[in-house]
């Protein structure tokens, strides 16, 4: 119980991609955001309630679309009904993300805060191919035909299954009104399981949740765009100093001695060396990414122990006027960078390699975006503080290829959730925090013709701050997001029971 | 361009299984009811206007739902621009059924019908492993490898795609609305398209569209008691001699003189062997079934050339009072069967086993209700006029298992489609006529909070009689129907400019 190192949230992507691969391409994908598992998280955070559920498992098809493969495999969910009323009373359902649903369970107070004012039911959901929901035990990314049935619809079916099971079987749950809650990936597990199984779920929470960083749907440079934002202003010339650190790690690497300065001064677990240090930027710029998604207003443990508003603390290592000599500039960097990797003083050294191997997480997430999930990113270095680099489908579906011996199909997503066309849809409230990188890809306006769809910008947000546990630092417009999630699924509620 | 002898349309199932195997099964699915394509239709009817349309054909991925295979197949639709505006008009697409899509385009006249008042463009979009969209060719349907992408899932998605790929690539198409339009497993097909793809059609009309007609969601005995109902309000004793004519049958069949007497009563092409006479009462209740379906106000040819009401023709041979010898009984029951299988006095004798080998379209039909379209059926001789027999999900399954390889799932159509619950689907019009035994599985009665879910019951109308071409002999209900239907595409369209 006391750490964890799987995937733990959305949108691990493509940069992975060449750093497991031997690959050589100078690939578009590689400026891809990701969060990743690959860091050590304990449990016991300051914030975090202890939270006790049931777990239990349910036999589901491992080919809901197909009959040929008639197959099953067992699905982990969680389960509390400590403050459930039974007739009537609700049912949370968080749709799984990609990874362990225990560390989702966990890391989602705001259900656990909820609960009781609702008189709900908790369930956790873990999505198939993750944490022990397994369609093939541990050969489940053995192989291109094991890996065939992770998709998102072949999870949400599992989902709209394992609710009708539920209702069918949990004495008292017939008639419970279910809401599908989900952060991230899982967020627009929630947002899609409302669109395509109206029947299951009264209404969904899709909180942070970029359904439309698809091709063609937002301009692939917006996520860097916001991540840049969040260090311009939260400290004098911080963006400006990360934009130029690229060049001053061009200029210092390239000797020998510059390269062991390198690796000194960062306190690397292995020295650089000239190859490594492409990886070397993309680790950094991952970083900066990480924590763009983790600003929260208060120390937390999300991805890594940090200080509340953990980018100003970067930032104050950052604030050097212009022309600061190059290794004066690294050092601020490695500083700053240790705020997100040492915050407890523990690190003994800093990894820049992956280890990911073994992780189904993060090898899922990457079969998903080599698939389905084909989230196009780029940067430009201008209106980003990162070293340009356009998209580039075709290389990005090589790597895929190489990889898992499959191609991402680039307009799929479009087609079967509706890309940006999503009016006639109801129920759903599209929450992004303005902090949050993935805003980009977020619902943040809607067509007037629906009024049950509801998007909420919460201005001091960063990656689905609402779905924490409440906390003394809140900032107001959480809290008052969290009342307006609230009121609409007290509204779903009052409606379902109406109609039936 | 003359003759035709491919599958009809929908709802072949599971009679033709026994049939088709030589399992002895005394199943439950014996009973069930189909349209068969197994008679010879001419095109040149005396209603059908000529219609002309161009034949394309779209790149589809055989697998949406797997990245496995990614192999592509051609999916044929046809098209016809005559009447279309450009820009914002509209797209009516047929959402095609189990069959050849060149003989649903030809017998939707509806569709020409409207398609000058409305500038439509008229598209017909033909179903995969029918016809000629055969995703393996000639092998489709060679192994259940193969078979393994035949799925009303499936469909949909290449109708989604189809769509998005007109929108793209018609010149002018870009913002035309469409309107997805069906008649029975096709008319299913379109108002699932309008409740899974919301973004791809604005509204869908679903003629004699049987959404209900699964497990658990309404009796399995309702399909044959509307069966004889009409056979009960055509003729005097009309239902009641049918219900004793198996009786009489057994009695008569029981001797081989008598089985050489029902051979030449009835005209039979091979002479009746005892073991044929579970066949034979089994073709005589798809006759019936058939007329039902067929019991059109006006000569017409959409299985059969038949008479107007040929019910009520049927039925004058059959209006005996109690207790006419046995063989006088049959002799108006084979002058009754007559009317449906020689109305044009052509047919030199009768063939009650099937000619199907190679019918791509009723082993298609029998897949599918092997696997998700698993709709039970039961008679029980009192409120229906067919001897009794419960529903057998046992035997039905066994028997699926012996043919292809695959068992159904009972309950996944209820999942996937969300079964009674639809109410917060939206533009979806489902028309039943009350005649057509098909109104069993329909949508007749709606949530009172959806104001965009329509049900229109055609009080004269066999199956789907508001998709054919209009005539004189309509009915003043069906005239109606149809004009409600098309205020509903204005509104549609409307809203759609208007949202836009």
């Amino acid at each position: 119980m006391s750490s964890w190192s799987g995937p733990l949230t959305l949108l691990l992507s493509s940069a992975l991609l060449l750093l497991l691969t031997s690959s050589s391409h100078s690939a578009a994908a590689l400026k891809a955001p990701h969060l990743l598992g690959r860091h050590r998280v304990t449990r016991s955070l300051p914030q975090q309630r202890p939270v006790s559920y049931t777990t239990l498992y349910l036999d589901q098809q491992i080919d809901h679309f197909g009959f040929l493969e008639n197959g099953t495999f067992k699905q982990r969910y969680l389960l509390n009904d400590l403050h459930w009323h039974k007739d009537n009373s609700p049912i949370l359902f968080y749709t799984g993300n990609e990874g362990d649903i225990t560390w989702f369970c966990n890391n989602t107070g705001f259900m656990w805060d909820i609960a009781e004012e609702l008189g709900a039911m908790l369930v956790f959901a873990e999505h198939r191919y993750y944490g022990e929901s397994l369609p093939f035990g541990d050969e489940s990314y053995s192989n291109a035909k094991y890996l065939n049935y992770l998709t998102s619809e072949q999870a949400l079916a599992d989902f709209a299954v394992l609710i009708e099971n539920l209702k069918k079987t949990y004495p008292g749950a017939q008639n419970s009104p279910v809401i599908a809650i989900g952060g991230s990936y899982g967020g627009m597990l929630s947002a899609w399981l409302r669109m395509k199984y109206p029947s299951a779920v009264v209404g969904a929470l899709a909180a942070s949740a970029p359904i439309w960083q698809f091709t063609d749907m937002v301009p692939c440079g917006d996520f860097y765009k916001i991540v840049t934002q969040d260090f311009a202003i939260s400290g004098f010339n911080c963006s400006n100093n990360i934009r130029r650190s690229w060049m001053a790690i061009n200029n210092v690497s390239s000797t020998d001695e510059g390269l062991q300065w390198l690796s000194e001064e960062f306190r690397l677990c292995s020295p650089l060396k000239e190859e490594d240090v492409s990886g070397f930027k993309g680790w950094l710029q991952e970083t900066w990414v990480n924590l763009a998604m983790v600003d929260y207003p208060y120390e937390a443990n999300f991805l890594q122990p940090l200080p509340r508003w953990p980018i100003k603390v970067v930032c104050s290592y950052l604030s050097f006027v212009t022309d600061v000599p190059d290794k004066e500039l690294l050092h601020g960097i490695s500083q700053a960078v240790n705020v997100y990797y040492n915050y407890t003083g523990n690190a003994e050294c800093l990894n820049i390699s992956l280890t990911a191997t073994g992780n189904l997480g993060i090898r899922g997430w990457f079969y998903q975006s080599c698939t389905e999930m084909v989230m196009p990113m780029c940067t430009d270095g201008i209106q980003d503080m990162f070293e340009p680099q356009p998209w580039n489908f075709q290389a990005f579906s090589d790597e895929c290829y190489d990889l898992f011996g499959v191609r991402p199909r680039e307009h799929w997503a479009d087609t079967v959730y509706g890309g940006k066309n999503i009016c006639s849809h109801s129920n759903i409230i599209f929450s992004n925090g303005r902090l949050d990188p993935w805003m980009s890809g977020g619902v943040t306006r809607l067509c007037g013709v629906s009024d049950s769809l509801v998007a909420i910008v919460i201005p001091d947000g960063a990656h689905h701050l609402d779905l924490r546990y409440n906390n003394e630092y809140d900032p107001e417009t959480v809290i008052r997001a969290r009342a307006v999630e609230v009121q609409y699924f007290k509204k779903w509620i009052k409606q379902s029971t109406n109609t039936r």
